[in-house]
């Protein structure tokens, strides 16, 4: 499946959570399958941490240019672009393509840096349902979205009730515990105290905070993981061929080469700024803050069916997160599919292949592609 | 109980497992209790990362000057100065007393930096035992330590099972997983790429790589404590009196406050290349190593009794980790005691009060006092 990035401008301001506002902001986005007639087969999938809009298919002429979820998206998968019209948004202060720090800031000709405004997952979604206003869809099929993108399906259900009607939540929770928070905060202080950062504002320095940015990367690698895959990937294994050298700064086992070389790569290509407004939409997030922290009072207002999806090996966003979700709908009397899936691979298993995982989402979509059909000929024999 | 710390200079090269040796050092030491007339009823206490040879007790005149074991050894204490002769040693490559990179290399006669050398568990057992020579000592009743010094306990029993009666095993584990390197290499990479560490020469520069330890130690309280220790703490709560500021910079949540206090305190006082070489001790201790991973080929050499203790919610070295040890000590047919403290604190609870923990080294401490006891009259009586 051959795809291209598209883009989207936005010329009317978007007021923001935190009381700022941003204006003259661009969207990027990729569409897959075809809307129907009716309008009524959408599909948005919602992005994590380290992803972007470009979720399926390939670029033509580009060698490994796969979507990523192109395991999950695509002609005959389990979210089937045959039958659905899939849309992939990249979300505002990204460093893949929509507006972001890096862009110049209409108010000022200046390079944002760090007075892009945080943003908050609520702000994400309200972007997104313009540009699905943009697009002419009202209603979408399904919301779907992993880890920080499970928390923008989650939203949409609260912030847009009547346009959507089913929400995919894999590998997410209802808000960050005090241990996700905490490794979002060393992260961010290894940017923020690198050097090469200068508050933000490194751009018109040309230099990148390199040393804080390797840093967050490797803490990442290791939330992403489970011990066990760990110790099955790498385990104690010395670097090869190479006996024990004694030192304190040479790598000596695989699993220091393997979180350097994430770093060297992650470093060279990622925003130090976008790292530091994403982590921090992460640890915002909590619908039920404004609720007294009830979850079951903040979930109320949803009203969609919910297939939620987690994995017992992911300690970042552990099952017992969705649970909570899936305890908090089922108060509301709310339409709940919950999968558990035991897979070793830690909170990386959302990305990744498993037949029991992509099985539980391909039937789910096939209960919705069915309610999509039977409205279509509902509606043509109106 | 007043304390006062002594110093012990040896002038002999003691070899080291990397090849290199290390000759006119000094190792500061403590001493609790009285050792008795058939020098039987001294007990080791082997130390962990941030800690030291004040194990118990108080210095006179500073106020919260209590040693970092002090809730476990003491008079009348689970592990009784009144019965047994006590003995803290600071380890090789500290940066609390004994030598380490913050002191003159003899050969060069400039500090020794990054050129102090790599020093393994193996070597500070060693250092150890030529200490207890010194101090007249053969045979220990116990050596006792938690997380790393559990490991230096282990140890004492495989390099010198003639001088060991007992070994208590806090916390611990027969090696790291690949997790647990991965954190220390982190913090490792933290500390070099920082600016001020100068190549690990930076007391000649007038500088300390205050962000590379503040961020070393900001992932070692993570890894301390447990997920649900955390969020009974600081959970969710914001910093006190203060609204969402919507920041990337600012504090907004109590857990980064109190990391960011932590890791402040710590850059203030540890020393960089200490951090290094005792990260690097933990990532090399594996006795299996040379038994083809076979742990109870590994243990088969030690002949003392132990008690392992660990705890349900330490996720740094977890208790399936010291199973493993209790395994592998009865493949040996050894006499092994386990206990499995069901504590909410992770990593942290061995430090910690807990009647059930201190109950049950108390009563082992107990049943190594009959046995130093029944010796002694049987010495006298022969």
């Amino acid at each position: 499946m051959f795809v291209s990035p598209q883009s989207m401008h936005f010329p009317d301001r978007l007021p923001l959570q935190s009381g700022a506002s941003l204006r003259d902001y661009s969207l990027s986005y990729e569409t897959y399958g075809r809307l129907n007639a009716e309008r009524s087969n959408a599909v948005l999938i919602c992005h994590a941490l380290n992803a972007s809009h470009h979720v399926a298919g390939v670029y033509a002429g580009q060698k490994d240019s796969e979507g990523w979820w192109d395991n999950m998206i695509g002609p005959g998968k389990a979210l089937d672009t045959e039958r659905f019209f899939v849309i992939g948004v990249n979300n505002l202060g990204s460093c893949f393509g929509s507006t972001g720090p890096m862009h110049i800031n209409p108010d000022t000709g200046r390079i944002y840096g760090a007075d892009f405004p945080v943003m908050t997952v609520e702000d994400w979604v309200n972007s997104q349902a313009r540009l699905l206003d943009a697009l002419g869809i009202t209603t979408l099929a399904a919301v779907m979205g992993g880890s920080l993108g499970g928390m923008q399906a989650l939203s949409w259900t609260l912030q847009y009730p009547s346009r959507v009607s089913h929400a995919v939540v894999v590998a997410s929770a209802p808000n960050l515990t005090a241990e996700n928070i905490a490794f979002n905060e060393v992260a961010r202080r290894a940017i923020v105290t690198d050097p090469d950062f200068h508050g933000g504002h490194f751009y018109q320095h040309g230099v990148v905070p390199k040393r804080g940015l390797r840093i967050a990367r490797m803490i990442g690698h290791i939330t992403y993981l489970s011990d066990d895959v760990m110790n099955e990937k790498f385990g104690r294994q010395l670097r090869e061929g190479i006996e024990l050298q004694y030192s304190t700064q040479e790598v000596e086992f695989q699993i220091e080469s393997y979180l350097r070389h994430q770093g060297d790569k992650f470093a060279e290509y990622f925003d130090a700024n976008t790292y530091l407004l994403i982590t921090r939409a992460l640890d915002y997030f909590d619908p039920a803050r404004s609720y007294g922290a009830d979850l079951s009072q903040a979930l109320a207002r949803a009203t969609c069916k919910f297939l939620l999806v987690s994995f017992t090996t992911d300690w970042r966003f552990a099952p017992k997160r969705s649970r909570e979700l899936v305890k908090a709908l089922l108060d509301n009397r709310r339409d709940v599919s919950y999968a558990e899936i035991d897979a070793p691979h830690g909170h990386d298993a959302f990305l990744l292949d498993d037949p029991r995982y992509l099985g539980v989402v391909g039937a789910y979509f096939d209960t919705v592609a069915q309610e999509v059909t039977s409205a279509s000929v509902g509606v043509s024999t109106s």
